[in-house]
């Protein structure tokens, strides 16, 4: 049976609505699945600094030989450095928006928006805005590792 | 005459000192050399915004679909809106520090630090320190363009 038979024999037999749209949505493996695994990556980084603390989630995502260049500071250099300057008492949260991935599959980037959620000097909530860029090389065991964190300030958000 | 001879040769006709060192700095193609090509393009591109001017570098280094990531602003899209708002009289000068590019050759990122000297408001000189990260990727002419750039404010460097 074909593929476009299938998709038909699935109409017939479910009645459309549902194996259709999981049908056609199909991507080939490959170059796409490649920057969607480094997305989501990304997205599981974010997850674990909501969930547990930017510290913790740098801790698991950084690469040992990881930089740093922090906005109005000077770079940092190595993941045991850039650790102990993160501090505590905020929440970092991001939004991954993009992945690339090179062709030969162990190096690629990301970049998406921030807040950092923290309290001014007289403990009332304050949001700050920003976006990042991460680069990221696939290590031995597979596992993608940010190797370079940068990141700066962006306006506010505007009001829908 | 095998390359030991040449060298061999080499000191003999012309004393040494001279021809010695090139022919043992010579490094491996490879890996080396894809790295020394990227950061060369940025150490080229750096040379054309302080030669002529940062916008004209940018419009011969950007790729087409290259974004922006300015700080203190939103994310800027597209060669010609990046373009469009890089103004002028000011000199953007910078020193690249390293390069890496994927085993496949396509996509790679260098960074360093930047100086743009400019004036403040009573025509006194003044200068802003930054870093940068610029991602790269192969045309299909073979040239290095930047798909994305991103800066930073550094602290003034102490003196040494």
């Amino acid at each position: 049976m074909n593929k476009t038979l299938s998709v038909l024999f699935a109409l017939l037999v479910f009645g459309g609505g549902v194996a259709a749209p999981n049908a056609f949505a199909q991507k080939p493996a490959g170059k796409n699945s490649k920057q969607e695994a480094l997305l989501n990556t990304d997205i599981e980084f974010a997850k674990a600094s909501v969930g547990t603390s930017a510290a913790e989630a740098f801790a698991m995502y950084l690469a040992d030989d990881s930089m740093q260049l922090p906005a109005g500071g000077n770079p940092i250099v190595g993941k045991q450095a850039i650790l102990a300057g993160m501090g505590s008492g905020y929440v970092l949260s991001w939004e991954p928006k993009k992945a690339e991935v090179a062709k030969s599959g162990e190096l690629g980037w990301t970049w998406g928006t921030f807040e950092l959620h923290t309290k001014d000097a007289e403990g009332k909530p304050v949001v700050r805005y920003g976006k990042y860029v991460n680069i990221w090389r696939k290590q031995k065991d597979g596992a993608w590792k940010v190797i370079l964190d940068m990141g700066n300030a962006s306006p506010a958000p505007t009001a829908p």
